[in-house]
């Protein structure tokens, strides 16, 4: 029987998301069952991952309002944070996925819009053994960590913002 | 015009060449041009990532020979890195792509097989100024990270291994 993996991307470096989707990529190559939801970014079509979604044909969810330190209705994101956890339990619960990745998910973690120790003890119950659950995001909690089976911390060595280039389409978007 | 960037994903985490096959598949999303270039895995249909190449229609050179630390003959490792990198010389001189990965290159770096410096002094000549460049690998050497533009480490902070768990299909090939 498959194991299935909680696997946490974290760090201030890139490619927590990206190599989520990589791993997106290699599992599709295997046709299995995939499902995104993004607990941050809003749906807009001007991302290189979901027009590839979509001609791929795997299922995204994109719940944020494009949160960034300088959004002014928190409320409002945290209950978008909020919806997207009750959307990642049905998709969870229904047992119809191989993957499923939960994208920025620690953010509504780090500050308390859903709560680490109850969503940790509905995976406890919920999650199906076989599904293999990829979150990602800066500063994923002790708890996290603690129940994850996969942990990888992407820290940033050196970045091009710090020389005045900036963000490339196909790179960082 | 757009900044080619330099980018290398090392450390002794996951994701390394999975970011970048993430960064495919964003930039597949986009129709760039793309190409591979593997300098340590074998031409093999048993990796996720390559059938989903091969069905999108990414250019994909795998040029090793599967090489593992226990490998016997290393003089002919050597010489198929050697070649892998005059491919990417080709690939790369040709201007004919927008991304190009050279993945698990680093080994051939750390080992000798290829020399760092003159690697470096060859690409400051002939890379396209917006040709992406995409280096993954253990131990990268400092003057390639010096040169990069973009540098992450990728961190193990816990590994399922330890626990017993074997390579999953789709996440880990």
């Amino acid at each position: 029987m498959r194991h299935g993996l909680v696997i946490v991307n974290t760090g201030n470096g890139k490619g927590k998301s990206t190599a989520a989707f990589g791993t997106l990529l290699r599992a599709w190559g295997r046709g299995m069952r995939l499902c995104v939801i993004q607990f941050i970014k809003a749906e807009t079509s001007n991302y290189g991952e979901i027009q590839a979604a979509r001609k791929l044909g795997i299922e995204w969810h994109s719940r944020g309002d494009g949160f960034t330190w300088l959004s002014k209705d928190l409320d409002k994101t945290a209950a978008r944070a909020r919806e997207a956890w009750a959307l990642a339990q049905e998709k969870i619960a229904s047992n119809a996925y191989d993957i499923i990745v939960l994208d920025e998910m620690t953010y509504a973690l780090k500050y308390g819009w859903i709560d680490v120790n109850e969503m940790i003890a509905w995976l406890r119950e919920h999650k199906p053994p076989e599904l293999h659950l990829i979150i990602t995001g800066r500063d994923a909690p002790d708890a996290l960590i603690e129940y994850a089976d996969l942990v990888t911390e992407m820290r940033e060595i050196k970045h091009p913002y710090a020389r005045g280039i900036k963000a490339q389409p196909g790179i960082e978007f």
